[in-house]
């Protein structure tokens, strides 16, 4: 367990580089290069690859190797890196499964620094799954499931937040433009959502959510919104029954409890200021429900976040582009966002959390 | 069939009331003494219903009746009534089934009057589904489905829109801020929708979309944007397999048609700036993956279409709200929205088209 120093320094916040042929290492060298990248952020990833994709693009970058637990360089135009190597060398735009074991590699690396205390956050750049499967690990299904596994956890839970979350105050950083969704299914074919939404689900994800609103957002009594499944969240039963039958004896039973869940109400009138203003979260029923929406609201703006593991992690809100790898053509303000947002959930776990990792 | 004359007199928009317990009778009167009433509006519902409410918000708006096809009274604080009288006295927020048959001969006198050319559009005020059923309606499922049956159709589109589309310029109304968006199922469960994306029910509201599109906005060659069913547009089959066995082939087929159909695009990036400002309206697939959205962006503002019908008919996107009734505190702004909307509309099929009614 980290020593907590009388003089607070802040672990650094791991961004994993992601898929090497894509756009995830020149959006790090972006951000250093411009000093949008915040202090005491460090990237995992191949340092020849860095090197080679900041000639490319004319970034000024200094790089500079180091290892977890040692400190961390700094400066302007300083990129500190925990170095992963590749297995081949890397195009941009050209998949290599060669390369897939060290993709994985930097994960391992990210999440063993958390464990050790060597790091307080990890952000993650976009990895191509196809690539990672063929590489050989055939039951990865993306980083959200392996980092569930490898920190040994049965749950997470998947939450999008808009950027200005960021600048407001805690607690409850929720202002006029914000949002965080969170979903209750994520990567499910439609017609399996329905049958997914059981009590059991439905309360794991409630009190993830619930704790880690209090824990890694400061807030202390966070008040939920919670979707119906169907349209007009079930109109009493006409537009079906999971809203009578499941939903609303669940949300009874959490409330009872303590959790702040209020509805389900409908989802097409919920995402409208006079319910979102109450609110510190919205819980939607599955992917598209509350996506399109907070993408909408935030697009290039907004982050993703894995709630309920014991360490933070962040990541972008698009994939790896590899059409645009190595023009220098992708915004890396998605990237930036997540970065900020993992920043400032560390510092208030470090500022409230007393487990020995997170 | 009209005569149209060299000096154009616009037909009318007809207003239906809607349920005379809710906010429809005030939210026409508060636009008629505010003056956002647009002219060639005439209210359709209970005269002494319309004086009553009036007096009791103190809004100063002279009703005067008249009837279809003679020339419409105007000027400041006019509204002219079309009568259809109720059959028990109403109070606000108090519902009663004994009104439900004078309701739908609101609806009934309105069609009527389109048919025979004394309107060119209606705009319907919110009814309450419950307590028609209740007064002896037993098969009614909403206005949509009402007007379809009336008209002898056999399938409406619903499209909801935001106003700034009212402000641009045609062709293609669509400003940075606006959104369009049509559903291919509306009010069913949400385990019913997968099986109901059939590709006769996809080809059939496409057709109606698109044709809709040029005859109501005036776009000669409407391009649509159409989201997938599954996460991620299904992601290769890997999330449900519906985009690549029905949407993408049936998408194929119409677009051999000359029909602009782009996608299916995952719904859940579809709705940000890069994409909406290349099509003229989304077409969603079911209820919550389009409305959400639209009414995050609008609501207030927004108001829905029923594409399909031999007339133009828009609606707002709000109920009833019988706790507001009587109280003056309901906002009528999209109502306003609906009203210009059918003016716009009607006068675009003024303009291009050649049947008898419309």
């Amino acid at each position: 367990m980290p020593q907590r120093e009388a003089t607070y320094t802040p672990l650094p916040v791991a961004i994993t580089t992601g898929e090497p042929a894509g756009i995830g290492p020149e959006l790090t060298l972006m951000l250093a290069e411009s000093g949008e990248l915040p202090p005491h952020s460090v990237s995992v990833g191949d340092i020849t690859l860095l090197a080679e994709r900041a000639k490319r693009l004319g970034l000024k970058v200094e790089l500079v190797a180091c290892q977890p637990g040692e400190p961390l360089p700094q400066g302007p135009g300083v990129l500190p890196v925990w170095p992963v190597a590749l297995n081949a060398p890397c195009l941009p735009g050209v998949l290599n499964p060669a390369n897939a074991a060290c993709v994985i590699a930097t994960l391992a690396l990210a999440v063993r620094a958390c464990q050790n205390g060597h790091a307080a956050a990890i952000t993650t750049a976009p990895l191509h799954k196809g690539v990672i499967i063929d590489g050989g690990f055939a039951s990865f299904t993306g980083h959200t499931e392996w980092l569930r596994d490898a920190c040994g956890v049965d749950e997470v839970v998947m939450m999008l937040a808009t950027d200005s979350a960021l600048h407001a105050q805690a607690p409850g950083w929720l202002g006029a433009a914000d949002l965080r969704v969170a979903l209750v299914t994520t990567h499910l074919p439609l017609r399996a959502v329905a049958d997914a939404i059981t009590p059991e689900r439905l309360t794991r994800i409630s009190h993830i959510l619930a704790s880690d609103l209090s824990r890694q957002f400061g807030i202390p009594k966070p008040r939920i919104a919670v979707c119906g499944l169907n349209p007009h969240a079930g109109e009493d039963g006409h537009l079906g029954r999971e809203e009578l039958d499941i939903i609303t004896p669940t949300l009874e039973a959490l409330r009872a409890q303590g959790v702040d869940l209020r509805g389900p109400y409908p989802a097409d009138t919920l995402f409208t200021p006079r319910h979102l203003a109450e609110v510190d979260a919205v819980l939607a029923m599955y992917h598209d429900q509350g996506l399109a929406v907070l993408k909408y609201a935030g697009f290039g703006n907004a982050a993703n976040i894995t709630l309920g593991l014991p360490l933070v992690r962040t990541s972008v809100d698009h994939g790896t582009a590899l059409d645009l790898a190595g023009t220098g053509k992708a915004s890396p303000a998605s990237l930036a966002v997540a970065i900020r947002l993992a920043r400032r959930l560390a510092d208030q776990c470090a500022a409230t959390c007393t487990t020995s990792y997170l």
